[in-house]
């Protein structure tokens, strides 16, 4: 009755049925520092967005640059955002990826002699200024491995 | 008065604050079929999520396989969720970041010929065998360019 002529025909797809296998939270954090660019998820008007970041891990905290846009929003009013990272090989279709809840503020030069981050100098060449800090509240991973059978 | 020993010590990510510069929709589009790694965005009891997925792009929609968890959830609820693909060069500070929203279904075998992918065979050898389909609604993208002067 199936034709197969979509997912069927499409090898890369198929394969995408993958298992996951969950991480633990040691296995997370040390993956956080081995990568400076992820994703930060927020919901905005009530919709979910997903933007890229460039950011540092230290601390058990996340520190990203932003503009005044939704991430700038959503830090000054404390929301609770996302962040992902991830790697993951075509080929061999493994990867994984970890995601981390925790509350955004904005980062002022108050917090400078906190241990955490400090603060360069606001560039007023760049419109992206800002600097965001989310701590690691909730920390969870994932291992993508191939789907059975293969 | 700044001591520069946090960010200032990390050149990676003192570079952080890239510039960024939009993407066509034709351009996104584009960049969509380019890829078969992507991320889920929905929000989840209130909170937002980030979930790795493989995804087809086909006839303007995004479709992956779920299990029975948050993104299943989501798609039987039809909400609305975010989709991201990017690309990044740690070395050069390029790459470009696309973002899809639009309302999730759970694809059954009546779809099957509506052009749209074909459902395989559900594998009760795997628990990964929902399919779920994400019009394009709304498409953004955005180039992620280095931050001035570098």
């Amino acid at each position: 009755m199936t034709d197969n002529n979509g997912m069927a025909a499409n090898p890369a797809f198929l394969s995408s049925g993958d298992q996951v296998d969950s991480l633990s939270e040691t296995e997370c954090r040390e993956l956080l520092g081995t990568r400076t660019f992820g994703r930060v998820g927020v919901t905005s008007g009530g919709l979910p967005v997903i933007l890229p970041v460039r950011y540092l891990y230290e601390a058990d905290a996340i520190t990203f640059r932003t503009g005044s846009g939704t991430k700038l929003r959503a830090a000054e009013q404390g929301d609770v955002l996302a962040f992902e990272v991830d790697a993951y090989d075509d080929e061999t279709k493994r990867g994984w990826s970890v995601l981390v809840l925790g509350r955004a503020s904005v980062l002022t030069t108050e917090h400078e002699h906190d241990g955490i981050p400090t603060l360069e100098p606001s560039d007023p060449d760049t419109r992206i200024n800002h600097y965001v800090r989310l701590g690691c509240e909730l920390i969870t991973g994932r291992r993508l491995l191939p789907a059975n059978g293969e």
